[in-house]
């Protein structure tokens, strides 16, 4: 059963994760930040389609669950850069499965 | 760079595979295909929390997308059945990576 009160072990950690990095956005936002450190218009300006209005919504959740950094740089005027962290780095074995899946998912559904 | 012009093929396969489970319900559809065939009551009974308009939605984009298959069984009334296909187990190796990280994000966040 995977109703909240039979919800076994997996099923909870998975939908941890599903939440955790939940929509398009955050993968996309980890993938860029995987790079190096960088600054919220880099962001919106390599991450197709994004907003900014967007872009700052999952940038907050994203630091709310550790994933990034939000460091405010002592220039004049401020400058903001937003690095990815050691657990936010963990989720390379997310984007492997990914990647694999979706690659093998093009050949199925559109034969390359 | 990740914009679409500039889309390494790897961020793409990634896309793909985001698109084909985008939202948190088709990954619990499946899970739950992944034990057996199951109607339509049997899997909005089971998967907490979705109303049968979504389930409804989602059924159809995992059909779409060759996941699962669709089944008219010649009873009196006719019967609806779900089944996982051979693609749609593939997914495994994504429910994996989601189920180990899930569990260290979980320890990561709230320390059990």
């Amino acid at each position: 059963m995977l109703n909240r009160e039979g919800c076994p072990e997996n099923v909870l950690a998975i939908k941890d994760a599903l939440d955790a990095l939940e929509g398009r956005w955050k993968l996309l936002i980890l993938l860029s930040l995987s790079e190096r450190k960088k600054r919220f218009k880099e962001l919106s300006r390599e991450i197709y389609g994004i907003t900014d209005k967007t872009l700052s919504k999952e940038l907050k959740l994203l630091e709310a669950n550790k994933l990034i950094t939000r460091n405010v740089q002592s220039t004049f005027p401020p400058t903001v850069e937003y690095a990815i962290t050691a657990h936010g780095k963990s989720i390379q074995i997310v984007l492997d499965a990914l990647y694999q899946w979706g690659t093998k998912h093009r050949k199925e559904i559109i034969g390359k």
